[in-house]
């Protein structure tokens, strides 16, 4: 085990791990993966067999966070925990869940927000307090998180890890003199940003899983029924893949207590209006997800449609980046009544450890990912659409590809406007002078990756395919309107 | 290590691997893949990195075997060999790769056709003879090989591994008084069975890659160039994302060899009528591979529209199952002009390795890989499209989950003819008993998988997509006519 | 990784590490080794590799601790952490050290004394706090660390392990409102019982390296000196390892203040008398430390003499248990002019980990380590010399072992009184009801190993070797007179 | 697994091992250790686990190689095959006993005498041939085996690895027309050299093992009972470890077979005078062995009884260089009436791996494995004691060492003759330029490694210890007269 503490650290170098993430090569045009949690707490008497149901939901939230993965279960007196880095098959490998029984449990998986990728950032946290124990797993991102830890500091407070959550953890503890619910209560209205939480919790007297969403609900959480065992999960795939019935949305400010006398909801203070965030829909979530009433899946094809109403191509056929722009590329497709084709062929083994390229091998390495069908696109005008732009750096090494193979023309279209503000709620954009749109115009963004044409969806119309019935979106990214005060000197390693 | 060398072993047991291998649960209903191999020898003067190249080559190649991996490289003098079990990024992580440098490389990745999954029997091999080293990767499977390894047990041979490709190396070692060439055409006229080979050589006086393939042609090979650096490859998809382009398939008895002097072909005698191995149209070879002139994508797009022509289906959507059926699905639903969905959501992050499921689990394992997705499905009759049908058992795990998301009917359609005829070139199908076309009629399967309606591609129908311009095909699994001889015990474990 | 965080945890079991530790084994007869304690702080300007002589100070005292290692290095700034379970060389392998440089380190190697062997618990703890950051290693044990703990827990404190080590952190952390070292300071005047710290600290201000001793003196502590740089260590083994020349033992109730500026001292109320731990003579430190001006061989050699002047037995000759007897069957046959055999032969190569025996191997494991040599021993009337009896099991089977060679009789010698008491001061000694002594007569002892005869050396021998010269022991596991109070429910687990 | 092939391959290189290997600083004065072979065929009707049996055997010999280590179990059909790198206790760790299970077992413990250290080297070796399957584990060195190696090559055989034994395994293969056995009997006729084997053999009719050992009888090898179950081992430490009465030692060239019906002897052709080597007596066996009718430990303390008859220094003490000086110092000490001493304390912890020293380490670093008692050495005149003196280099360490503590005088002494000549017959020597006493006189060695005074044992003097009543030595180290012709160009590497 490698704990590194330390107030600036870095991230980890290329001498620290031999081999390369094509993560940051593949996906230096993405916004970055959060976080995912799930939770279940089983229903007196019945027959479930909780770590492996966990396992399968964090198997399904996968795509949420890929650094790290991990389990805490209780048998009602202790929780146990299990955690590694790498992926939820890896992490669980061997006899490891033989090991983990109870009648509740959390689990997540994590991409860093906040802190480096070191195990001792890894979730969930657990921690024994003066109530009993407590474990807790959060996606998002605690927005006053420096003014909270001074706090805790002036009381004696000493912290192991770099994450915000070891900061809700003693916030929590802090809070509980008397009960730990009401010291989630006090801590809610201390904290600010994005928050969606499961706290597993063991005290002599009793035990219980909470499930809490932040006012403005940021971030996506779920709740589901396996007959009469609760399940919460950040998205409703994890619900179906465990076989669980979707049965509503944790609304935003709400804390869901579930314990031997099944669920309790308490809606605490919710913001005036709700602001979830809407890159769930372009990027972050599963196809087969529903939110807020919407099928991911169905929304991004919308997209796809709406942008075949604003821009409409003269081309040959239109084909997606796989897999994100795959969605939207129908859509668009099915509007204008083009050809649609997968011309790009994705390599389904592609995983997440690659070696070091050497020089003369870093054009190529793209190919890995992605071959370009020259039967299929060679002497053809080409709607290349992807769900977003962020670095442009992959996008102009496909370009570049495309026309290696003999494509006459190459639009790049993109479904979701363009990015021009930071995230301080939950997702690792880059910084703001890495982001292409916030610097460049649109012409010369298309000039960047050598496209003939390039267009993006306008916020508008983004906004036009949910219609009315819904509470609202943060689009900061989009607009920089953002919803809950940022710090002067946030990002990714404030904590550190 | 854990060599395995037995008479008559059993495949690995549960007990021996603590987890568990979705391949055979969600594969099932799969012929397994065979091996894959590269080749690559630099023109003399070029700045060619080859460890790195093969090592993309392999990636490139990883759907035809992902049991092990391994890579020979020559300096001229020394052959040094990496193999290990597991997938190419994982065989070749750390510092692997600077370890091994040279001019000339051949690789391999194998799923095993004969011999256990052991690494005593991963690929290349590498050994030293009376004329210096020799390294040989194989694809295929030689139907004669008993015969031919009791001629070299009577000449003293002993063999460490179980694989026909230990007896090969045997015997080109055996007819290599003169040289490693004479060797290679002697044991061309010993050997029966479907093989594509490379073999690296060196000697005090040269070092030499052979690119080999059998007078039927079985299974693929084909050439490629890097400036003047020439390529061999399984397919060309190895060859597009190496960076090489396509200089043609090598012929059926071609006997390739690439020194400093560049390239010398020898033709054998090629069998009357080559016949290629169709079922790598059909599922084994990377859609965005060409064979023969063929492009993989669009012949099985083409199956679809086959299919369609062969049975209209009275049914509201077309969905496949992703991967094997998607450019079937669309071709069929392009054909009929019926709308196409992917209805079923594919986990991207299905690995190899998964927990041994619960009994209770077993049933919601293959939700883990696929996610039927109600919004789109419900109420709805379902065309649902896939490459061919084995055992039949994973088909009948997703007909009850469309079913449980409120699917009205459900046609299965396959690609295919019934597979009846087990394999003996190089694919590993079930015992002939396990094939459930073997035994029972089609409307028997129907009612088996629980469908409503189920269509096979005919043989005739199949074949015509190919026209007349190609050499001809080995149908064998189909139509049970074997172009080769097969002996009368043969199967996997027929060495052991 | 696997943190297990549980209130009760038991020790780990059999179904947790498939591999047998003999420890439990060999060792039962043994009372446990504790921890050991290594810091150094570099003088400005020399050119010293702290992380290669901490880790060579490791090693000298790893016969202190095997269940884990690790090391904490400030540069100034950070403290960088890194440890493990498993010995040194295990810990601290491949790249490791390159990671860790800086001017100031702490290592620590750990036999767990509280808390459970977990990664979890290993030390350094390295935490920040208000004032900058933190690192402690402890070789000891918190008597009121109950007491303690509530008191945190009031103020909202969270522990994630089960050590009190985890608690001294966080008291001196609570207390240093001004700076660190009050904090060290005020700690001191809450916390009872045993413990020898080393403390490295970092602020925006300075960094220090803190070295202290309880005012009972219980555990070893010892200052050296390289050139100008200082060096601190559990034993002075670890000195003479370093290269460091030996320039006095830290005090009872003494705080040492390592930094830029070279030592500065502090002397805290220290007790009226002071108890060191008199089995650190007998068995815990290394033959070739001095504690106190004693050097611990010639001790151990001189019971062996004071043994014979109290027992004189008529027999053969005089054989040592390797290796805990070597030095004082040597005195003992000294004394009586008697012939001295290494009668037992011990297996150097005998390690930590070791298959589980199957049953009709039990009796055979002892042979592993140790084996008779039936050409010394035959026909001979022998006397065993060991250094202390806890349970009597594994003398039991040397005795037996030895009659099957052919000796004649057994006498079994200890060089040391019978232990009848617990220790609470950094020992692991069995359960009290374990101790055959505090149950059993020594005759009755000698019938249980089977032996012809036993005697222990009496406390009053033990102690005169000592002379006047000496501030005073604890014997409390003889006599069990507790210098220290100790709790009611106290114990190895108390704070799980 | 990393299989290196090369024709002339260096031994691992710094770049490959990142951690460092103590051997080769500690050992730099001692000749290298061999192999080990252990086997045990079960007396049906029997209750004997072999494997842990084999595995107890194997920890036993673990002094005569700690690179590899590997087991061959059968069941009377197959034979299965568990080896890797490392000592006995990591190779077979977890369950992989488990996994092996049958009625007759050999096993092998190596240092690398031929052939570089790579997990192809291992051993046993299993091969299958044309009359079963046959696995051999070796211990010694073929002197003849390029001969022999072309001879094979002529017959097309090829080679995996770079050891002699895999020349030996197929010209048994070669010579088995009508049985193994015969194969065997025309296999010793061939080779030349030293050779102690185990040969496990299965066919369809009856499986058996086979205990060789060659006509000159270099290396040891011996025989034993468990009730009616015979077991061979290579020291009869190992008999005593597994619970095994010894019956007598192997006969040079004798053949001994075990099988269902029991033992059967076959005396093949003897020298006319057996050449034992002796360097066995001085420092390879294990002390507790029995060889010929000599206890090892016995010889050793003659050896220094002797040495005091030959020298009589004037001097306070005497202290052993541990472990490989213990038993002739205390002989020496003894016999002279002097003050015996461990002034020289050795880290029992120190293993096998250990980091890479910075060059200021370099000379600390022997500190790590030996602490000079300033305690007991300060002012003294001091006779060292070791076993054998190769290259000088480590013993100058100490003796400067001790100057350090104030030794005012070290004389130096040997209990075996200088070496002058490399061993051909199974140990590995250094090179010829490397042994010291092959180019210096005992003034000029006494000069180079610091020393008040140096004496060698003579070669009369050691003979003298064995009387008439053995058969006879190898001291070619000592005397250059090789009973074996050796060939122009021996050498580690001449297979490679």
């Amino acid at each position: 085990m490698f704990n590194e503490v330390t107030p600036n650290p870095k991230r980890p170098e290329g001498t620290r791990t031999q081999n390369y993430n094509p993560g940051a090569w593949w996906q230096a045009d993405k916004m970055k993966d959060e976080c995912g949690v799930f939770g279940i707490y089983v229903h007196p008497g019945m027959d479930v067999d909780i770590t492996q149901l966990t396992y399968f939901g964090l198997y399904a939230l996968q795509h949420r966070g890929q650094e790290s993965a991990g389990m805490a279960v209780t048998d009602g007196q202790n929780i146990k925990l299990h955690k590694g880095m790498g992926l939820v098959p890896d992490v669980f490998s061997g006899n490891v869940l033989n090991d983990l029984t109870g009648l509740a449990s959390i689990g997540h998986v994590r991409y860093s927000t906040t802190g480096a990728s070191e195990i001792v950032n890894a979730q969930p946290l657990v921690f024994r307090h003066r109530r009993g124990m407590l474990g807790l797993a959060h996606n998002g991102n605690i927005t006053n998180v420096n003014v909270l830890r001074e706090i805790l500091y002036s009381h004696g407070a000493i912290f192991q890890s770099t994450t915000d959550s070891e900061v809700l953890v003693n916030l929590i503890a802090h809070h509980s003199q008397h009960s730990v619910e009401s010291g989630i209560k006090k801590a809610m209205i201390d904290i600010e940003g994005a928050y969606s939480l499961v706290v597993l919790t063991t005290s002599a007297l009793t035990s219980a899983l909470y499930a809490v969403r932040d006012p403005h609900g940021f971030r996506p959480l779920c709740l589901g029924k396996i007959g009469e065992t609760w399940v919460v999960a950040s998205e409703s795939c994890a619900l179906d893949t465990v076989g669980a019935t979707f049965v509503r949305d944790v609304q935003p400010g709400e804390i869901i207590r579930l314990d031997k006398d099944g669920l309790t909801s308490l809606q605490t203070q919710a913001a005036a209006k709700s602001t979830f965030c809407i890159f769930e829909y372009i990027y972050f979530a599963r196809p087969d997800s529903t939110i807020d009433n919407f099928h991911v899946s169905t929304v991004r094809r919308e997209m796809g449609r709406q942008l075949a109403r604003e821009y409409q191509v003269d081309a040959d056929l239109v084909i997606p980046i796989p897999d994100s722009g795959t969605s939207a590329a129908r859509g668009y497709a099915e509007e204008l009544n083009m050809p649609f084709e997968e011309g790009l062929m994705k390599n389904r083994y592609i995983g997440r450890t690659f070696i070091q390229p050497s020089q003369q091998m870093r054009d190529l390495a793209i190919r890995l990912k992605l071959n370009p069908m020259r039967e299929v696109l060679a002497g053809k005008r080409v709607v290349m659409v992807d769900d977003s732009l962020v670095r442009g750096t992959t996008s102009k090494r496909i370009v570049k590809m495309l026309r290696d193979v003999g494509v006459k023309e190459v639009h790049l279209l993109l479904s979701s406007p363009p990015v021009i503000g930071s995230c301080y709620y939950g997702i690792d954009t880059s910084n703001r002078k890495e982001l292409i749109a916030a610097t460049k115009s649109v012409a010369e963004i298309c000039q960047a990756v050598g496209a003939d044409g390039l267009h993006y969806l306008s916020l508008e119309g983004l906004l036009s395919i949910f219609g009315e019935c819904t509470g609202g979106f943060c689009s900061a990214c989009f607009d920089k309107k953002y919803p809950v005060e940022i710090p002067n000197n946030a990002g990714k390693f404030s904590l550190e």
